[in-house]
């Protein structure tokens, strides 16, 4: 495994666990600009509105499994294919969301040498 | 635009046309053999499922709108995003089956300079 996918493995570890924390910062240092999320059913949206969606986390118990199925490079660009299992409490409810599914992500090295999400397509419906 | 650019949006074009005509042979040469296609609620799968559960389209009435949201060309690699209006009506119905949505495609440039779709993630879900 070489440095590029070393990191690349790393962003995945770093947003599944502040994604557990509710660590909204660590998680939008993880996502470019100018990211375009997409998932079933409406149009894309940017990296604003994600934040936005994200802040309930903060106040819910988040579980989530990963497990990358493809990671390939191409000099700045690289793609992940993913399979998540999440499960998430909402604050003050006694049973957890469950979603299941696939994801394809395109991330970008920026000139700082940091990877980020760039793309975004989650696939996942509820279980 | 280079001739990149023109080169994938000439195969967009073709794909829509060889759906239009049920012409499944056009369509398998534009798919990776190594292809992997993602859709909302079932695994991925490769290009020998696409084409099998493509056979209905030679007998249909096929129409497709596409247009191109973003297309960006790394090296031998590209990704579009696209927003895509599918009406189907299967031979015998009287009434089209009707999808829109959105998808984000990797493509890859063969050996043999010809673009073809390695990655598809179709967000689409019935209207």
């Amino acid at each position: 495994m070489n440095d590029d996918e070393k990191a690349i493995r790393g962003l995945v570890d770093s947003w599944l666990a502040a994604s557990q924390a509710g660590d909204l910062d660590t998680l939008s240092s993880l996502i470019a600009e100018d990211a375009i999320f997409m998932v079933p059913g409406q149009p894309p949206f940017g990296k604003a509105v994600f934040m936005a969606a994200s802040q309930g986390i903060t106040a819910a118990r988040f579980e989530a499994r990963s497990e990358i199925q493809e990671l390939q490079v191409q000099g700045d660009w690289a793609f992940i294919r993913n399979h998540l299992d999440v499960s998430m409490t909402p604050a003050g409810a006694t049973r957890p969301v469950k979603r299941s599914g696939y994801t394809l992500t395109i991330l970008r090295k920026q000139t700082d040498g940091r990877w980020v999400l760039a793309r975004d397509a989650n696939l996942m419906l509820p279980q």
